[in-house]
């Protein structure tokens, strides 16, 4: 196994391991034994579990099917159901675990470690505005309100999906993403 | 010191460790010496460290002041907006670091422990269950739409509380605290 992708197997059984089982649940060994890799190696490729951390937060970024919210020739409202509605049946067709993995950092390690909020934040932001984007093009359609606040209604649909991931979790059912799907589509796109 | 007093000293300490740190870097250790109680007297009053987490549950639902839901001669969407303004001047004068415990259990512990998941789940019932209340009032007096689906909406409006303390502690600013009063009472409880 070359050096490329002996970090690429480490970096991707990282990103896996993280996503199951939380930051702190993760010891570098759990990573290591998921990748085949010995144990020691891991710090051949990364200088730190934080390092690893943030390269998982960025491959989970690549998951999140941002290229539906821009797909050419289908209205905006549409788009954002549909990167919605993409993100949902992940989450039920994985019976309810893991979550988002930015939102997990975030509620478990966003206070102890800066650079790990630092990403969070960053990643929260990147995706605010391009939901904001798609706001911003059915308000021009006129298919919401004109009084519509974009980068306000954006940053709550994006927190409120963060929450709604935790809710669907802990009920083991989908009725937390029904409710958002109901009163963000219905009522406040409405 | 009594059995008493230490079991409650013992517990309000593992609160605000498990509040603190979360439930994996939270060792048993960082609860006794908080209490200023030997190591061992942790195992005398509970079972094990998720015991302690669910009492540590528990006691962070007393302190979410649902009486400000209930507060006679009030108009139910005041009532509904106090309990969450009182929640966000806690999370604002707190340096935006905590969040909730139960959405940081939910994010953190559920998916791995189904006596956690279980009590994560009836926090979030009851607590949609005492908004689905005030909600309901706030329909009967012709206060919000009468097309309102008022236990899906308490439903959204919670999982959204609990994203949007996510992305203020990422952000570390109020910004999401601010779209979610924004969006939830001008736009979804208009």
């Amino acid at each position: 196994m070359g050096r490329a992708s002996k970090r690429e197997q480490i970096a991707q059984a990282a990103f896996e391991q993280f996503h199951e089982r939380g930051f702190n649940a993760t010891g570098i060994s759990d990573i290591t034994t998921a990748a085949g890799v010995p144990k020691g190696s891991f710090y051949n490729h990364f200088p730190s579990k934080e390092a690893g951390a943030l390269e998982a937060l960025s491959r989970y970024a690549d998951t999140l099917r941002f290229d539906l919210l821009t797909t050419p020739g289908r209205p905006p409202l549409e788009r954002l159901r549909a990167h919605f509605e993409y993100l949902s049946r992940d989450t039920v067709d994985n019976g309810f675990v893991r979550g988002c993995l930015v939102g997990n950092f975030g509620a478990e390690v966003a206070d102890h470690n800066d650079e790990i909020r630092s990403a969070v934040r960053s990643g929260f932001a990147q995706w605010a505005s391009r939901l904001g984007q798609v706001l911003a093009e059915a308000k021009e359609a006129g298919d919401v309100d004109g009084s519509l606040d974009v980068d306000s209604t954006a940053l709550f649909i994006l927190s409120a999906w963060e929450g709604t991931l935790i809710a669907a979790r802990a009920d083991k059912s989908a009725a937390p993403v029904d409710a958002f799907f109901r009163t963000v589509f219905d009522v406040v796109l409405r």
